[in-house]
């Protein structure tokens, strides 16, 4: 009568936010202080200051026809002239504003790209463990998901990725900054993937796409992000402000086609018709202003990594094993039993909330979001502590 | 090398965006006020009052974290049920929260209810001349798009409907106010449409939906709107913020399934996991508030009727003929050459833009969009005079 698949997947809700939507009926029943909810990437120290002086900036002093209109489809004019202005700025790289998408986020941008690029059949490679939805957005564009397993330290294993591309790789989703583990890639990483993907293209008479899920790439604890496309032509950079901003309900990002790019202008062709047949007329056009005020700028990172440094250190020292979070706002920890699942209904049990690894593509783990408030994470050491003893951790 | 049927979309790009982009390039040109831009249905007034101020109000009052975060994917909790009871009151119909999902507009609500409810194959049947991107969004669902002309005045034709309606018949579309005619369909169409959807189902062992695209529902100078859900019971409604409060830009709307419908929590299921697929992950925080809050309110809906008396007794007095408009902010005009495609070319002679009847599916017309200022259609009446002389309507 509906659907199948598009009614299992509403069924099925993404692991993380059912959760979520866990966590907040727990709240209501228990007390929102009582629940220690580590499971969203809902950005945890407010949007910059600039972001809502611009918000009422606009809406008094721009005329509201202007302000609240369509834009073109790809985004405004000036907006597009600014993101790629700060893209050859930052990067060094030559962006022309017409190889900027305006997107609804990086879910938007995601979704849009892949169904730009992929006809039905493709392959579409990730690094496990990866955010889930990949592979929903993968699918959804008729292409098959190749999951390919990190290597030492959740860096990612280019004997593997080698052995995994082959005739019908359409492209390679890489995120770093990474969710779940943290962990940033160095610029020797992109090029020997970059050198990778250009042999693996060169044998298919056909490039393969490197696509760049970057939201976290302002959030980073000392580590250099490499810019992707400096280390490889066939880039395409899907970004989104919901994290460097704290905008994640605004739904504003962008999609940056290399002009290096083999066929960029087909690639953007493709961009563009793919965002109309999924129904993206316009990016929210008071926010595609307010994002292009405030380009490079975030939120307090100072206040994730004090998060991060109280909560490392102390689960650590509780006996449990944490990948060393360099970027983003994820620990990923390792789960003290085998089944990571029910290692979070133990850890439910003291109200601590967080997710299983194993929607991420690997098995015993654990995804830690930090990004809340600190009497959060002061309230729920106890319950940690008592976890730790639990697993006999500590005595 | 990228998905062909995505660069088809983005290259050919829907006819009325690009008249709105070569007005653009115009205006540049020779100056916005020699162009009379009736391309594009881009509201022509001011959003509310009410809608600047709440955005205003809201950013300054509500705590940052709370107004941009991520919000549950159908939306903000408070959100659905204002919607929910506004629906209740307004239409006399027992709608609930858990019905309603907040949209990136009326083209999202669209691309998602179809990827709900239509398998490979399925046919969604829609009324001729229709919105154009209709088509783009049934195929993108997998599903075959089904045109139907209307009858007499442009209303639906009962038997051809009848006709067109078989075994794969998924969804019948319907857009009253109508957009390209200006049509609104009355009370006893809705019934015997419901009627006939009824008998089809009741056929098929499996019920024909009736998407209602409603972006235009208080957009009418004095005919009533009847609420297609009070008709017939399996109907989803595709609602739009977009010109109701002049904010098409900012990308708000929603979708109501009907709790009365076949397998209401079903349909409601795969709307949810439609747009998980499609990359909505929520519609943008800040403009479910300002939605939220400015439930049944408009823009200077008089502002469009004065347009509309103005352009309509001119044209007429001018000897070309339209379809008397009831509602949304469409003139259907005939051409007065049976191409009008070949109409419009000479009609940018006069700098008058306005689109071809073709790419709504019928022949031998042109959409003329009256959501302008009124200098705009006061300073465009000397060259629809002079264009009335060319082709001899007028001494």
């Amino acid at each position: 009568m509906v659907n199948r698949n598009s009614k299992r997947l509403g069924q099925e809700r993404s692991v993380i936010r059912e959760i979520f939507e866990y966590a907040n009926e727990r709240k209501r029943e228990i007390g929102a202080e009582n629940v220690f909810d580590f499971s969203l990437g809902n950005p945890g120290v407010p949007a910059p200051p600039a972001v809502n002086a611009e918000i009422v900036r606009l809406t008094e002093e721009m005329p509201p026809l202007a302000l609240h209109g369509y834009t073109s489809a790809p985004g405004a004019p000036d907006v597009r002239e600014a993101v790629a202005a700060y893209i050859r700025t930052a990067f060094g790289v030559p962006m022309s504003a017409d190889m900027v998408y305006m997107t609804c986020g990086a879910a938007a941008s995601l979704a849009v790209t892949l169904r730009a690029l992929c006809e039905e059949g493709d392959e579409i490679v990730a690094i496990t463990p990866c955010f889930p939805e990949y592979r929903v957005f993968a699918e959804a564009a008729g292409g098959r998901f190749v999951e390919v397993p990190a290597g030492e330290g959740f860096h990612p294993d280019m004997a593997a990725l080698k052995a995994a591309i082959g005739k019908r790789t359409k492209a390679v989703i890489l995120n770093s900054p990474n969710n779940p583990t943290g962990v940033v890639y160095g610029a020797e990483e992109l090029s020997a993937l970059g050198a990778l993907l250009h042999d693996a293209g060169a044998r298919n008479g056909s490039p393969v796409f490197l696509i760049a899920d970057e939201p976290y790439r302002e959030l980073t604890y000392g580590a250099a992000v490499p810019y992707p496309m400096v280390h490889y032509a066939n880039t395409v950079v899907c970004y989104s402000f919901s994290k460097s901003l704290s905008l994640a309900g605004e739904r504003i990002g962008y999609i940056a086609v290399s002009p290096r790019c083999a066929g960029a202008a087909d690639v953007f062709s493709a961009v563009c018709g793919a965002a109309r047949a999924l129904g993206y007329v316009c990016a929210p056009s008071l926010f595609q202003r307010v994002a292009a005020s405030c380009l490079g700028m975030s939120g307090d990172v100072e206040e994730y990594r004090k998060n991060r440094d109280l909560l490392y250190s102390f689960l650590t020292q509780c006996g449990f094993s944490c990948v060393p979070p360099e970027g983003a706002f994820y620990l990923f920890m390792r789960s003290p039993e085998p089944d990571a699942v029910a290692f979070c209904e133990r850890a439910k049990r003291h109200e601590l909330l967080f997710v299983p690894s194993d929607g991420f593509g690997v098995k015993g783990y654990v995804r830690i979001s930090y990004c809340v408030e600190r009497a959060v994470i002061e309230r729920s050491l106890p319950a940690f502590g008592a976890l730790a003893r639990e697993y006999g951790l500590i005595g």
